[in-house]
């Protein structure tokens, strides 16, 4: 089984530490594959409703490209951005499972307990989380959206104080909003997870482990898109190049 | 791993099919064991509320004994009747995760389309369908609740009008109510889900499939129920014995 | 007419209390049977999701008990439990109406004002409660949910500190949360509804009076339980017995 | 006890039809008082928004005039009208109950079974019923609303072809919408509930007697209108006579 | 093009107030009406349900009379008055468009930014406030209501604490609830809004602006009120004078 | 006043065919541009999810290109493509009103009736008005989608059977399923609006001549787009370019 996980953004270092997690959480039969545009073929990162929508042809265009690569579609693709951008054009363009790190996480939290806070990095992507969780169908269960206000790509830095900000926000939601478990907002976070669960007492849940179990669940119960209508390859047009 | 899977209605043969269907979905590291009450000691199907609330005492009593017994706790636990009857009980008696199969099949569900429909036995449950879609928050992603008419038991008879009469109905979600997929409404179905995904073109989710990819899925990711409040164990009396 | 009450735990006390307060309530011509399971034979308090599970089989035993008991049924019947366990089974196995004291105490609440808090006992049953508002419609006009941390049996105890609590819950919900009623969320609450109304300015509804009055007005306009379909008796099968 | 119906339209037969119902559904302890304008103080009929617009003044100003009636305030108010007119203003303008025909009525519809259909008189009046539905609660109960087409004064004529045209809307209901019950959507059909039921084999809610029973309930367990703020009588300027 | 306002309210100075603003937004191609009811004619201002029912009936009055009247009926109608009175009366008496404050404010809110507040004046009409907000969608825009507790015609009074207090509810809005943008409660408050879009640094907006431009748009593009059904010319009743 | 209309896809003519509409709906006051991407540089029509995807870049482009270009920034934008892409990038760009056609379309509907039916192209792209519908709130308006599943070019093909097709859907929706008004789904209709409402008989809606209204409207209520946190200008990071 392969997996394909695209970050739309440039950060090869990103990517890397994506690929990791996926690595961990896969079982022994699953190859992991993470790819990332080169730089200047999409946005540095995703932090405005601007970058989400350069982001979203990016992905279309992986997806696209793998699914007409040499080593054939992948079984399953994971969109490794918070914002889960391109997902509806993604599912229209291969037979396998497609599933967004936000939708995965939220989905697993809501497996876990009856609530769920997000802590994501800033406070103007709060609305797109906001726009998810509904989409998702998850307003009952999201009790907190919280922002450390704090750029993505900082959260490289471990020697930061995004980290403990982090850290303090979702043990905020734990006590005063009563989340059963907190889900990560960007797939920066992945590496924290860990810690984060043991200093907060309940589950904390990243993307990238979610979509990872959740699409590869589903390609060993043999359950890809629906291609029925909506998400059936879109209409090629004549010389159209995307 | 071990997922142990429980049936609360007293059918061994169901039990064992369950196990089937779930061991084919399993990957090479995953022990399951599968489970129902003795003859007598929980309903022979459950096809009412009355018989639902039986089903939920059965299920809370059977993840209390495995979590006392002495091959330890199963890593997670899955509910192998469409109802869910139990889960909040049977979360409180434990760390791991627990799902149930209406709950594991509409999240699947609706990570591969947008729409779906849901084809179970009897109509004097498509109330406690309803109230689960209502619960899990898929209200607006299911397009239709049907009922077959036909008694759970009977789908045990291969010669049965019973299949027919299902595979009728999922052909009908699909092309009058727009499902991009269609969930199976009784864990009795289990072996029926390959031959009505060709029938139908679109993919045909079984629950117990399902929940036996999510709940693998999310002990690979290590999260399991969280026990803050609510799931946290429950009050013991001195002297009360359930 | 006559009225039978269910109170699902073991307590003959609280019991014993709920009778007084139905009297008080039900008007001459209505005569109030309260029963609730012999010590060992339900839980001794329902305070989780496992006792809730436990609750509602006795729920379902009592009616079914009481239906084929010599007396003949009962007018219609009252679940004196907050959570209001078994409603649906309930309603399966009587033709009169029967009513959950919950849910008679928050629609008296709507109709007395547009919001209303409701005020329980432990916190980890607030998802109960939280469930109960969303199945009966009452997600706008329910402005909080809180818990006064205290066992349902200690507020059998008039000198203890639980019922200081919930009086000053009370009193915060009408000012910081713009409750223009109040819910009390246990049975055994019901001795204190006077006070509170008189101490809080607004209407402090109890669920056994609420009830009372909604069922007899039932049995008087000669509505009962809609025995179309879902709340048909449920189809017994040969040698079972619950 | 005394409750009195407030019929907005100037129908005295009508009105008197209505106390009818309401003596016989009262208990013995209970005086029935039923009022209406005089012919050319209020709207014939309530068929439009503009009709209802004045048959809210007529609520307020008959509430409003026995308030300060010799025979001092009733014990509850009941507006016999099934678009619930005036209901805010007369909460205001008493410390009893106050509750709307069509409020009643869906209230027991919700107690009696899981879904009701509403069946009433003319087409233009179903956005308003659809407005109640989502004001009380109950958009996830109500599963039909139906209009005779027919006039709400033929109602009185027993001859007319309106009485089967409005059974057969409700057998209608039952059978393909899956409605539990029905609600009655015209005061002036509150003599056909009882044939109805009959003939439908489901509860068939009059909401006359659904409001009779509920208010004079409420007086029984002492819970009249909240006066904390929105419903506090509204405040009186100089010199101004409504 | 000719608008017409109903300030439904006695106060000549508060729909002299509001005709200026009318003035400002309407193009030059537009002559603006500006209309209220005689002093003991209508509720001298609207601060409960009570004056609320008079001010439906009032705004009807004043839409049948204009039709009717000798300059032939308005291309559109604004009803000037926070709670939108008689909105669905006045669509039932015009082919042309009618707009209540509250409704334009709101939608143009929703074009403005994703979340709004209300500032209004008594917090006696919050509910009213609550209930326009769900009937024309936008509960998961709003995210709050506040009250400055000051009566309708203190907002006259320029030298008042009112406006400051008002001032200090939007900023609080921006800063606290975050909202994109500020709706004006009030027709009162028409004259305050460039000043508050100043010191808050969000778009303030007032409901009269906003309705004009509304309506002035949709006589532009030749849409008027649908007269299909619900909003048809309502009957007439022979001998019947509202 | 200058208004920009985008058409994100590349064909002039129906570019031309929009600028038309735009400036029969607009004051004499309001300049119109309309501008769309040179072949190649955009989908050639937008059809898919992924059509959708290029769609919001060539969006976020040319309002990007606009505010930068010689003629300073528009006074208001347009988006003239039924999926609404690059709604929220574009608002993150200018100070300045930003409407999309659905988006302008749903709310005059709203404004004009109870009740709308949506009428578009494609069926695969019923999911995204689905999902635009959700997000403008009017879930409870919208009483139908119909797709003629006609390619959105062949609408420029007067002798086509597609504008039939159309007409017939538009009656439909008015006869079944109870619409007061009919939305257009797709900018190359707006030629159709005119005589699509004599054959109805009611409204029937163009989101191009509804968001030119909407837009020149705030502009003359000087309300732009709210530039708090969410729609503030994007981050530009150094050396990057979109």
């Amino acid at each position: 089984m392969r997996i394909h996980l695209i970050n739309p953004n440039t950060s090869r270092a990103m990517t890397d530490k994506i690929a990791v997690t996926a690595r961990e959480v896969a079982g022994p039969d699953v190859a992991v594959v993470a790819t990332c545009p080169e730089p200047g073929a999409g946005p540095a990162a995703v932090e405005s409703h601007t970058d989400e929508a350069w982001a979203a042809l990016v992905v279309a265009q992986q997806v696209a490209c793998a699914e007409a690569g040499d080593g054939g579609p992948a079984d399953g693709y994971v969109i490794a951005c918070f914002g889960d951008p391109g997902l509806d054009a993604a599912r229209e363009l291969t037979a396998g499972p497609v599933i967004g790190i936000a939708e995965a996480a939220m989905h697993v939290a809501t497996l876990s307990g009856r609530t769920f806070a997000v802590v994501t990095t800033l406070s103007r992507t709060l609305g797109r989380a906001h726009d998810l969780v509904r989409r998702y169908g998850f307003e009952d269960a999201c009790v907190a959206l919280y922002a450390a206000d704090v750029p993505v790509l900082e959260l490289e830095d471990a020697g930061s104080a995004a980290r403990e900000r982090i850290a303090e926000l979702c043990e905020r939601a734990v006590r005063d909003d009563g989340a059963d478990t907190v889900v990560l907002g960007c797939a920066g976070m992945t590496d924290l997870c860990a810690d984060l669960t043991k200093r907060t007492g309940v589950p904390v849940i990243d993307g990238v482990a979610a979509a990872v179990g959740l699409v590869s669940g589903m390609v060993h119960m043999n359950v890809g898109t629906s291609k029925r209508d909506e998400y059936a390859p879109p209409p090629r047009r004549p010389g159209e190049r995307r």
